[in-house]
Order: C-alpha cells, then structure tokens, then sequence
C-alpha cells in the first residue's frame, strides 16, 4: 500500500449550537455522535481506516490543540495561529505530506453511520488519485432544497466511479436549490476530497500561485509545535479562502464519486435531532431536564437544569451559563444570537 | 400615639419564580418591586410609615436571616426553626408585642403600588383594632375569578369603614369563583390584618386552646437570636396551620375593611409581567438578553445570557444555573417543576 495520509480539518467554532457549542468547546467535541462520542473521536476512528495514526494530521485553532489532541491520540495536531479558512489550511498540511503521497480531507464535525461504506468509498478515491492526475471529489444526492450547501454539476463518466465534474455551484438560493432537486442529479458538495500532493499543488499554482508558492518550499516532517511556529511566520498575510474558491472551481482535472455512505454536517440543532431517541412523545432529552406536557421539543441541560412546561416543536438549551429557546423550525438562527454574544464579548 | 407594631411575614420559598427565585433566595428577596428593589424592601418602608423600625418584626426562614436583615435595616428579624405556617408565626410574634399593643400583618412578597393609600387603611385598621375588639382584615375587590385566593363574605355594616365578616371561604374552584365574581361582592383575603395582642390571643384561645397555651406565657424582649432559641423549644411539635383556618374562620369577631390600595401578589410570572415596562413588541426583559423576532415574552437572563429566538407569549429565565422555558399562561406549573427539582436535590 503506498503511503497515504488524512487531514482532517477541525478548525470550526461552533456556532450552530450554542450555547451548547462555545468558541472553547466547538461542535465536533461535542458527544453528537450516535454513540455519545464527540464527533472528532468518531471522525478519527474512520481516519484510522485509512491510514495509521501517525498518517493523520488534524488542523485546528490553536487554543484547541489539546482537547483536539486528546480525542486522536497519535495524531499530529496543529493549531492554526490564525483562521484562514480551507485554501491556506489544505495548502499547509499538503507540505506535511511526504513525497507524493495522496491525502484525503474529511471534515471533524461530520456525522457518518455508515463506516464501512465510508471506507471503501475512500479507498477507492485514494486509488483513483494515485492512479490518476485528478482531484477527487465527493457528491452526496440531494435529498432536500438546501441552501446551505455548494452543489456539484456531474459531466461525462470518468472511470468506473467517477464522473467529471461539469461545475462546483456555490450555495444557492432557493428557488434556484427547488430546481436543481427537480432535475433529480443534484448533488450536494460535503468538502471530502482526496489527491496526490502534487496534483493538488499544481491546481493551486494555476489558480493561485502566489499562496501556491509560500507553501511550496514547506516541505516539513517535524512536530506539530514546530510545523505552527512555520505558519505563524507565513499565515498572517494570507488571504481567507475556501478551498473551493481557490481551488476546485478553476481545476480542468476535477471528478466526483457519487458517496455511497450516509452523511450529516449536522448544521443546527434540529438536525441533530432527527437523529436522537426520543421518548414517548417525541422529545430528545440530554443531560439534567425537567420537561412537563411537551412534545417533539429538544431539552438540554449541561451544567444545569433546563426546564420545559407545555412546548411543542422547540429547542430548550441550558449550558456554559446560558439559555437558548426558541422554534426547532428556526434553530438554525442560533448562529445570529452567538454572533451577537461574541460581539458583546460574552462567551 | 399609642405603641403599635408590624409583624413582616417573609417566609416563602419562593417556588413561582424558580429559576430566578431560589429557596436561598426567594421572590420576597427578588427586585420584583416597580422601582427594582426588593419587594421585602418596598414592604419594609411600607411599615415604616406606620411604626418607627424598632417596632417591626420580621419572621422568616433562619437560613434568610442575614439578608432579610440586610433589607429592613433596624428591624427585629427572627428565623424560625421550621416552617410551621402563619398560625404559629403570627402567634409567636404576638409574644413580642409589648403590653396590650396593636399589630398589623403583612406580606413580604406583595406588590403595592399606592403607598398613601396603603398608610391610611392601616391607619384606620389600627385605629378601629384599638378601639374595638375585633380582628380586623382587608378584603380586595376581587376582579377576575381567581382560584389561588381566599374569599370574604361581608355580613352587616361595622362602623363607618368596615363590614363583619360574614364568612371565610377557602379557595374556590373555577365555577364558584365564577359566581363569586358575578355576585359583583367578592372581596380577596389578602392575609393583611390588625388586632390588640389581646384580642388575637383570646381567638387563639377559643379556637386553638393548645397553641394559645405555648405563647401565653410567652413573653419576650430580647434579641432576634434569643427569641430563636425560645422558638426551636416549642416550634418542633406544633401543628402547621394558617392563621386562617388557625383563628380567623371560628372568630364572631372578625370583621372586613375594603381596601383602598391597589395589590398584587405576583403569583406567576405572568403576573410579575403585567406590571413591568416592555420593549417596543411587548416582550419584558431583564438582565443580560438576546431577543430576536419574539413578541410579549419574558425573557430574564441572570449571570448569564438568555436567549429567545421566535417566540411568542413565552416565559425565558436563564438564573441560577437553570433554565426555564414555557408559555406565559402556563407559568404557574412552574411550581410543579421546582418541587420536582428540589425532590431531585438539586437548587
């Protein structure tokens, strides 16, 4: 097996479920896992099916680093002096990457059941990178108008698994997500992509080569602390970029696998619970609760008692001395009330 | 002037405005009054205006002692050792009284807004206390059919401003209430009363012989410590028991003064919330909030953020390490989820 390795990308702050998920405490080391796990540990343990520890690097802030480190435990961790987003983050980790190697990027804070699937899926990105000078990518079937995602256009068949990819489409508006779930071959854009070191330096030399050339000579083999003293030199300057804005769209060389495995980025607290047990009248409950004549809400109570009395359909949050309450049906506006308590300077 | 007394009655624990009300601090120990002090302060200078402050005695729980003391500067503030209800209480403070004096009783946790009104129907209530033999009560006209109150029946005219009291009735349930109500002649039993010492003890006596005999020899002009150790002597075996149902339902002698002043016994939140000022779509906030699309909530966050996203008619409280959520006219089942978190042994 020739050498492979996993970045995985751990770099959010959490905003979607706060007060729940705080700046120190982001979502994917919350138990949000079905098994009660953080979703970091859960994402780790899939890396392992890929490659060993020591192949694994996780990027993530870097007052993060040992809560990161303690969920992958031989992993080489690296905080982030400063958040540059997924270009300069995957522009970085590709100079850990020795030789040619081909990388996969899998996202911390992503839920998957299905590890198996996952796997071979993986296995055969990997495969078609190192056999092939292109960027691989995964589509997931969109099975709803959701504007939070980027959409992926499939072109003609490339292989035995893969298409190529006509046109990466940003996150639409609705009418626009209406339509492309009508033409029944949406395909949602989950950022998990796997190439060879080289193959993704050149795409990024073509569309950006002035961040192309900083990571250039970073070839670097030693420690996490010693790989961020590297970045804190040349992250400052860098422009905030998606990889997919700096990257993907401009490739001639991108493909997508169509993923065969399950897959939630669990962007707000109702997706989360469409995943929970609930109890005899729908509600999820987690933590300390006291929850009287409701249904289908969800009750959380960390730290302290959350109490419900005659909800129905709502989202009732006790953690990190705060308090959310609100419709499930609007929790994804939870991002708009953490905004505005960091801006106050609260946490 | 003849020597008159006030005895404070500031006993509760406060279950109505769980989470913000705790039994360490409970709604009397609250800035619930209209100018954001307490309401044990508001009802001190109440009695401030009939008695100088060594004159007022304030029986409370012994675990409030330092604080309830804290508010009503000057006063003689007793814990007692358990909580046996307003009969005993009444009685024990009666022992306090000197001579053949009158007192009045009030509430800790009222809210009364027309102080001038309030001094001169005390002033008249003393005044016919120390004239008659009789025990004197107010009765509020009652404008809504209320089932958490007691009734007054009045019978005949009793000089020129009170009734005898035809009849005590106990709380009712929601039909009788509703014929009181249509009656147009029902008066609330707010607990406010005034009386000569003698006069309560020969009541006491006729109805409770057992309890009179405990105080009548109680005589006591000491400190608030040592009234104390006196009360953990004789509190212990004693009935729990209203002074209601204690004296006030035998007594022939108990007669009625219509209030003049306005009162509130901010039974719920909901009542705390009539009576507060409101942003510009009707929602009351207190504290450190976040209040985005919400119209006439409630929304308190105490050493802490609370959050109310899209609500409408709700009750918000982030206080104390818990949370509550529920709708404004359910907020009197609060009481139901702070017995079950105090049997649980949480606070």
């Amino acid at each position: 097996m020739p050498d492979r390795y996993v970045l995985v990308v751990a770099g959010g702050r959490g905003e979607r479920f706060w007060p729940w998920s705080r700046p120190e405490r982001p979502k994917q080391l919350l138990p949000l896992a079905l098994d009660g796990r953080t979703l970091l540990a859960a994402t780790f343990e899939r890396a392992l099916r890929l490659v060993p520890a020591d192949r694994v690097i996780v990027m993530t802030a870097s007052d993060l680093v040992r809560d990161v480190g303690r969920e992958c435990p031989g992993a080489t961790v690296v905080g982030e002096p400063l958040q540059r987003n997924t270009g300069p983050a995957i522009a970085a980790a590709a100079a850990w990457v020795k030789g040619d190697a081909a990388f996969a990027v899998m996202w911390a804070d992503h839920l998957i059941d299905d590890v198996a699937a996952f796997t071979s899926d993986l296995e055969r990105a990997f495969e078609l990178a190192e056999r092939e000078p292109v960027l691989v990518t995964f589509g997931f079937p969109a099975s709803r108008p959701d504007v939070n995602f980027g959409y992926i256009q499939r072109g003609e068949r490339f292989g035995e698994h893969a298409h190529r990819v006509a046109a990466f489409k940003e996150k639409p508006d609705r009418a626009r997500a209406e339509a492309w779930l009508a033409s029944g071959d949406a395909l949602w854009n989950a950022g998990i992509f796997a190439w060879r070191r080289s193959v993704f330096m050149d795409a990024l030399e073509a569309s950006r080569p002035e961040l192309a050339r900083v990571f250039r000579g970073f070839h670097f083999d030693g420690t996490g602390p010693g790989f961020e003293r590297r970045l804190s030199e040349v992250f400052p300057p860098l422009q905030s970029i998606s990889v997919d804005h700096a990257v993907l769209e401009h490739a001639t060389n991108a493909v997508v696998m169509v993923a065969s495995f399950d897959w939630d980025d669990l962007g707000s607290w109702s997706a989360w619970a469409r995943r929970q047990p609930r109890d005899e009248r729908g509600n999820v409950r987690h933590g300390t609760t006291e929850v009287l004549d409701c249904d289908r809400c969800v009750v959380v109570g960390e730290g302290g008692t959350a109490a419900a009395i005659g909800l129905r359909d709502m989202v009732v949050v006790h953690a990190h001395g705060a308090t959310l309450a609100c419709p499930i049906d609007q929790s994804e506006q939870v991002r708009r009330v953490s905004e505005a308590v960091r801006a106050r300077g609260g946490s």
